[in-house]
C-alpha cells in the first residue's frame, strides 16, 4: 500500500507542461525549435517561464524539424514544437529523416483541448470529421514511441516516451492537448534518470565472450557506421584503436567519424567498390568489431558488402552479437569501455600520418568540380562543424581526406534536399563556439532558404558556400541532363541576406575562379561575420564520382526499359551488359 | 470469353506513364506541380513528351501541394508530383489541407523500382528498413483512394483512383514505381469518362420528393457551404435563386460563393452568432436547401447552429437527404438542374441591390485595421481572384461585402498559415487572364516565401498586399500579446523580389498611411507588372472581430486553468461566467 504521507515527501506538485520541460532539461535540451499556433501557445507561456530552455521560432515547421535534427547530432537530443495537424504534418518529413538517421528528436505537438477530442468535435486544423487518430497514425511510422498526455497519465507517459528517445536514438511523439499543460500533477521529487543502463550480468557475460574471442584474433579490425556516434561508442573505440592498434574503416554514411589522417584508417568500406586493402582487412578479419552498419545501395557498392559473419562483433545500441550469440539489455558503449580497460596494450608501430594533399589555387582558372573540392578541403580545419547538403556537395567533399576532429553533418540515408541550411541553424545553436560551415547547392538552398533569416536574426556567423550551377546537378547526371525540369530559377543569392539584415552585418561574394574563391575566403575569415560565398560553376560539370553514380542510379531506378538507355546511347555511353557491370563499379568511392 | 481480335481493336498499346498523363488530361489538368527526384525523373521525361500538360517546378513540395490546391479550386482538378519519402512527406500537409477542404488533387509519387520494393531493399529516401508501407499509410489518412501501380494493375487502378478523385473531390494517391512508367500496357482506345453519373431512377425519385416538398413550402431558403462550389452546384443554385426568388445565406467558410450584393443575400449564417434576420430565415425555413454545411467552431458560433432538420434538403456531392430520406447514387448538381427546370417562376420583387460602402482614404491617416479592410474592399472588382491568408487577412476581409463574381480563395478549415502564396501560383496559372490578388501577413509569408520566385520566373503578375505587423497577430490576440514567441524577424519584404528578378520587372512600395496605400495602388494598377505593396501596421492593432475571436479561442483551447485568465485579469477583461458567455458572441460575425 502507498503511504500518503510518504507520497507527499517523495513527490511534489507541478504542472504537466513544467514537468515535461524539466525532463527535456534532464536530457540536456536547451533549445526548443518550432512555430507558434493556437494549440501550443499555452506551452510557450510555460517555456517562457522555465529556466534553461529557450524557444527558437523558425520560419516554418519543416525547418524546425531539420534544425532539431542538426542540433541533436551535436547535442545528443533536441525538441521541436508544432501545432496540431498543419504544424506537425509540415514537420513530418524532417522527423522521418531523423528516424532514418537515428537522431533523437522529441516532437511535441500542441493538440486540441482534451474535451474537444473526447467529444469528436469538428475543429480547424483537422479534417473536420471528428477523427483525432490520423496524426498519430502518421507519426507512429517514424517515431519510437507516441503518447497523448492526459492529467492521469502524464507523469508516467512523459518518462516512458523520453526514455525511448534516449534508448533508441529515434524521434518520439508527444501530443500535449492545449487544456492539459496547466493541469497540476504529482511528480517524483527526484525523478530517476532516463538513460538506459546495462544489465550487469549480461554485460559481464558479453565481455568474457568478447575477450575470449579477442585473445585468438590475428586480424582484428573495426568497421564504423553512424550508430557509433549516436550511441556514444566513438570515444571507447578511439581508445581501442590507440591501445590495441586496430585498423579501422567506415561506411560513407559515417564520414569523418574517426580521424581520416590516422595511419590506422583504412579508408571507406563500400563492399566490392572498396579499395583492395580495405576489403581485405574488413572482409578477411577474424574479429571484426562493427557498429551496426546500415547498408543501402549507395554505401554498399549496390549491396556487395560481405562481412565475415561468424567473426563479427556486431554492436547495436541496445544489444551485442558476438560470433552469432546475442547479448540483450546491454549498452555497447559500456561494453566497449570495459573491454578497452581489460585488453593488453600493443606498442604503437612507427607509421606515417596521412596528410591532406597540398593544394594551390590557380588564380585565373575557372572553378571546376574536379578541383573545387580539394580547395574546399584545404580550407577546413580540425574542430570545424561541416554541414553538407546531399547531392553534389556531399559527393564532392566526401572524396577528400579531411582533418581530424571535424563533425561532418549530412543526411545520407534520408537524403532530403533542403535539409542542410536549417540543420546548420541547429548545429550552430548547439555549439556556437565552433566554426560552422555549410556547403550547399542552389537547388537545395531554395527549398528552405528562408531559414537564413533565423540564422541572421540570432546573430550566428556560419560560413556558407553556395554552388550555383543553375539546377539540380545530381538529377541531371541521373536523367535529363539538359532538360528544363532540372533547372531552378537563377536567384541573386548574395542579395538574399540583405532582405533579412543590414548589409554591414554580413559578408558576401560571387566567385567564378579559384583565385576569387581564395580571396573571398581570406576576406571572410578576416571578419567576425556571417559569410555567403556564391561559387558559380558550369551547370554540366560534376565530380567524377557523380557521373558514374548518376548512370548507375538510372539503371537501378528505371530498369531495362527506362529512358536512360536512349539518353545514354545518344551520349555514346556503354549499354546492355556493359552498363549492368558498370553499376557496381559506379558505387565505388574514389578514395 | 474475350475475343483477342476484338481486344486488339478496342484497345491500344501505351506506356503506363503516358496513359496516366492522358487520363490527367481528360480531367482537364494542364499543369503538374512538383519537384524532381531520382524516382520521378523518368515520368518527367514522359511529361516532357506529352501534349497539353506542363511541369511546373516549385521550390519545394509543400509549396507544390498548396499550388495544386489553389489550381484545383479554379480548374476543377490538379496534380502534384513528388519523389518517394522525402518529397511526398514534405507535401503531405498541403494534401491533408486539400482533403479537409474537399479539393481534388492527384498526388503522384515516384516510388523506388518495383524490384527493390518487392525484395525489401534498404534504399535512400526510406527508413532503410525494407518497409514500403509507411508512406501509403500516411497518405491513406488524407486521400480518398490509394494505389501502387504495377504493369498488370495500372490500366484499372489509374481509372479507379482518378474516378474517386472526381467523385469525392478529395486528393488521391498514386505510387508510380520508377521502373514501371515505361512499361507498355493495353488500354481502352476510347476510355470511358471518369465522372460519376447519377442513377436515373434514384434521381427521378428524389426530384419528385423535392418537388412535393417544394409545393408546400412557404418559407424556402438556401444555405451554402463550399461543397456547393466543389460539386458544381453553384450555377443551378444561382438559377434557382433567380427563378424562384429564394433568399440565401452562406457559411463564413464559403465567402463570396454567391453574390453578396444581391438583394436576396441574407448574410452569413453563424449559428447563434448570426444576425436575427439570417437566423429567422434559415432556422425557421420550412424548406431549407443546404449544400452540406460543415460546421466547425469558427463558422458555427461555437456549435450553436440549429437547422430545421425535418425540413432540410441536404445536398451532398454523392447523395441527397430530403426530409430525412436518403437518395444515394445521385449527383446533387444534376438534381438541382432538373429541379430548376420543373419549378414555376416567381416574379422578381422590386428590391434594392446592396452596394459596397463608399469609402475615401484620409491621406495622412496611418493605416489601421479598423479602416484598412474597407479600403481593400473598395479596390476589389468583379471577376477578381482574391487569395487570402488565414489570420488577420481573412478575418479582416471576411467582414466586408465584396463585389459579385469574385473567387475568394481561403483555407478556412485546415487553416494552415503559409498556404496562400503558393496557392496564388496555382490560381494564377489556372486562370491567368483574371486579376489575381493576394492578401497575406508577414508571419504567414515567411513560411513559403520562396515561391514568389516561381511566380516571377513564370512572368505572372499578381497584386500582392503584405501586412507587416511584426509577428503572428492572430496568435497575439489569443495568447502572448507582447511575447517574443509571437514575433517574426522584420524582413525587408520589398527587396525580396529583386533576389528573384530584375528590379524593373516588378513594382514594390512600402506604405504606412491610407494616402500612400491609395497612391501605391494607383501606381501599381497603371503598370503591367507584378506588384508587392507592404502595408506597415501597429503590431498590436487587429480587426475588432479578431479581438473577440482571440479571447474566445483562448477559453476554448486552454480551459478554466489556462494562462489566458492571468493575462486577461491583467488587462481588465471580464472573467469567469462573463467570459464563458462571451465565447459565443465572439464567434459572431460583424455583418
Amino acid at each position: 500500500m502507498t503511504d500518503p504521507k510518504n507520497a507527499a515527501e517523495t513527490t511534489m506538485k507541478l504542472t504537466i507542461g513544467a514537468y515535461l520541460l524539466a525532463r527535456l532539461s534532464d536530457m540536456g535540451i536547451r533549445h526548443l525549435f518550432g512555430v507558434p499556433g493556437d494549440y501550443n501557445l499555452q506551452f510557450l507561456e510555460q517555456v517562457k517561464d522555465a529556466d534553461g530552455i529557450d524557444f527558437v521560432g523558425t520560419c516554418n515547421e519543416l525547418n524546425a524539424a531539420y534544425a532539431a535534427d542538426g542540433y541533436a547530432r551535436l547535442n545528443g537530443a533536441s525538441a521541436v514544437l508544432t501545432t496540431y495537424g498543419v504544424g506537425e504534418l509540415s514537420a513530418i518529413c524532417g522527423v522521418a529523416g531523423a528516424c532514418a538517421e537515428h537522431v533523437p528528436v522529441v516532437c511535441i505537438t500542441g493538440a486540441p483541448p482534451l474535451h474537444a477530442m473526447e467529444h469528436n468535435y469538428c475543429l480547424h486544423h483537422t479534417l473536420a470529421d471528428g477523427n483525432y487518430d490520423n496524426m498519430m497514425t502518421c507519426y507512429r511510422q517514424f517515431t519510437a514511441a507516441q503518447t497523448r498526455l492526459t492529467p492521469i497519465n502524464a507523469a508516467a507517459e512523459i518518462d516512458r516516451v523520453l526514455a525511448a528517445c534516449q534508448r533508441e536514438k529515434k524521434p518520439v511523439y508527444i501530443q500535449l492537448p492545449s487544456d492539459v499543460s496547466y493541469e497540476v500533477i504529482r511528480v517524483p521529487r527526484n525523478a530517476p534518470g532516463l538513460a538506459f543502463v546495462s544489465d550487469p550480468s549480461s554485460l559481464e557475460a558479453a565481455l568474457r565472450h568478447l575477450l575470449r574471442m579477442w585473445s585468438g584474433a590475428r586480424r582484428p579490425a573495426i568497421l564504423l557506421d553512424f550508430d557509433a556516434e549516436r550511441f556514444g561508442m566513438v570515444s571507447p573505440i578511439k581508445a581501442l584503436v590507440e591501445k590495441a592498434q586496430v585498423p579501422y574503416a567506415n561506411l560513407t554514411t559515417a564520414k569523418c567519424i574517426l580521424d581520416e589522417t590516422h595511419e590506422l584508417w583504412l579508408g571507406p568500406y563500400v563492399g566490392k567498390g572498396s579499395q583492395p586493402l580495405v576489403r581485405d582487412r574488413i572482409e578477411g578479419s577474424d574479429c571484426l568489431i562493427a557498429t551496426a552498419p546500415r547498408f543501402i545501395e549507395s554505401n554498399s557498392g549496390l549491396f556487395t558488402q560481405s562481412l565475415p559473419e561468424a567473426a563479427t562483433v556486431m554492436l547495436h545500441g541496445d544489444r551485442v552479437v558476438i560470433e552469432g550469440r546475442t547479448y540483450t539489455g546491454i549498452r555497447a558503449d559500456q561494453l566497449l569501455q570495459r573491454f578497452v580497460e581489460e585488453i593488453e596494450p600493443v606498442t604503437k608501430a612507427a607509421g606515417k600520418v596521412r596528410e591532406p594533399a597540398d593544394w594551390k589555387a590557380a588564380s585565373g582558372a575557372p572553378l571546376t568540380q574536379a578541383r573545387l573540392w580539394k580547395q574546399m578541403a584545404q580550407f577546413l580545419k580540425s574542430d570545424d562543424v561541416v554541414v553538407v547538403e546531399n547531392g553534389t556537395s556531399n559527393i564532392g567533399l566526401s572524396q577528400e581526406v579531411l582533418p581530424a576532429g571535424i563533425d561532418y553533418v549530412a543526411s545520407t540515408i534520408w537524403a532530403a534536399i533542403g535539409y542542410a541550411l536549417p540543420a546548420l541553424l541547429g548545429t550552430a545553436l548547439a555549439q556556437p563556439d565552433r566554426r560552422q560551415i555549410l556547403v550547399i547547392g542552389d537547388g537545395s538552398f531554395q527549398l528552405t532558404a528562408q531559414e537564413l533569416s533565423t540564422i541572421q536574426r540570432l546573430g550566428l556567423k556560419p560560413r556558407i558556400f553556395l554552388l550555383n550551377n543553375a539546377g539540380y546537378t545530381i538529377e541531371r547526371f541521373i536523367l535529363g541532363m539538359k532538360d528544363a525540369y532540372n533547372d531552378v530559377a537563377n536567384w541573386n543569392y548574395t542579395k538574399l541576406p540583405s532582405v533579412f539584415a543590414d548589409e554591414d552585418a554580413y559578408f558576401s561574394a560571387k566567385v567564378t575562379t579559384e583565385g576569387e574563391l581564395d580571396a573571398a575566403i581570406r576576406q571572410a575569415e578576416a571578419l567576425d561575420k556571417l559569410s555567403l560565398i556564391e561559387m558559380q560553376l558550369d551547370p554540366f560539370d560534376a565530380p567524377e564520382k557523380l557521373r558514374t553514380f548518376g548512370r548507375a542510379t538510372a539503371d537501378f531506378d528505371y530498369g531495362p526499359n527506362g529512358p536512360q538507355h536512349h539518353a545514354a546511347e545518344m551520349a555514346g555511353s556503354p549499354s546492355g551488359g556493359k552498363r549492368a557491370a558498370s553499376i557496381r563499379r559506379a558505387f565505388a568511392p574514389a578514395v
